[in-house]
């Protein structure tokens, strides 16, 4: 996503009770089903996924405050207390979610075209080793992407890690999508070209 | 592929010395690199392979003899040591190729679609466990299709397998296609939507 910055996006975005400190994530996860979205952009599937399924707790993470701030925006004017939002880079989500995610949500991931970036791609063996880390139990990573190649990428490191395809569909909209919940961004590509998307999952205590 | 009946078919192609008898095929396997395909069609796939890697010895079976009619015709001017065609059911891939086998290709197989035919898929679970007893030493297979429920299907049950994707294409024909042999089906079908490839292998002896 293109950036335009804000000043004082920080400050901003700390108004919002949404918004918590990275201190503060062991006290929302508790006992209760915890996803995380890392990357969450302007929030719109992690806000609709939060109403949709009031008895699991969402977090989202996002590394940019400038963007969080059209998020905070949004969710001025509503009350939804299964949803916990964090301005952090995805680089520390092991130090911050040991033990604690059901569900890893991967939407729209900057595909980072150039090999020598590859590592910093969210399905990296980078990234891969450290999700293995923040599961409570069984590794469970949902990915939609409308980028072919970060897909294609995508799927062979899932299957280098040994993760098993429970679900996988490469034309979202071909097919039924009630249960979709598209993002913003997903909204406006759908019409210019295939969305993908894959369920994975793995045994981490065999 | 809808078939026309051509009476005779079965001593029309024991005629070509192509065509060998299941009993031949050990003589033929010896120690050399042997790549099979399943289901040949009009063979055209399995034709420019031999004649491009002259250095391996390529089989290809196909149930039915009418459609080898049209192979061995094509076959009639040409001399290609190192091909052979057995007029066989895949069911029996297990019983005749015996850890004969470095690199399996299943090219634009018939994808089956009614849920309850599912297991006649050539990528069904049926199936991958006779695999496992064809292959030399570690399994290896290339699959190429422009159905992409079949692909969706076979990727899941490639996973399941622990199959790990060594290299996968979701638009074939986007990318430099110079080394890749196509099918007749392929060339006929590349026009209307993507073709799909994926490369897989697996370690059968940890």
């Amino acid at each position: 996503m293109r950036l335009r910055n804000i000043p004082n996006a920080d400050s901003i975005i700390k108004e919002s009770t949404y918004v918590i400190d990275e201190n503060n994530i062991k006290d929302i996860i508790e006992n209760k089903k915890t996803n995380l979205e890392i990357g969450i952009g302007k929030g719109d599937f992690i806000i609709e996924s939060a109403i949709k399924y009031k008895d699991i707790n969402f977090i989202g993470i996002e590394k940019y405050a400038t963007v969080l701030v059209k998020v905070t925006e949004k969710l001025k004017t509503k009350k939804i207390d299964n949803l916990k939002i964090v301005n952090m880079d995805a680089e520390n989500v092991d130090k911050l979610f040991e033990k604690s995610i059901d569900t890893l949500y991967l939407n729209f991931s900057d595909p980072w075209p150039k090999k020598r970036h590859s590592k910093r791609r969210l399905t990296s063996e980078v990234f891969l080793e450290k999700y293995e880390k923040i599961f409570k139990k069984d590794a469970h990573i949902i990915m939609k992407t409308d980028n072919r190649k970060l897909f294609e990428y995508s799927l062979m490191k899932f299957s280098e890690f040994n993760y098993i395809i429970k679900d996988i569909c490469l034309d979202l909209y071909s097919e039924d999508t009630k249960d979709n919940i598209p993002t913003e961004y997903e909204m406006k590509f759908k019409k210019l070209g295939p969305i993908y998307k894959v369920e994975v999952y793995k045994n981490l205590h065999k």
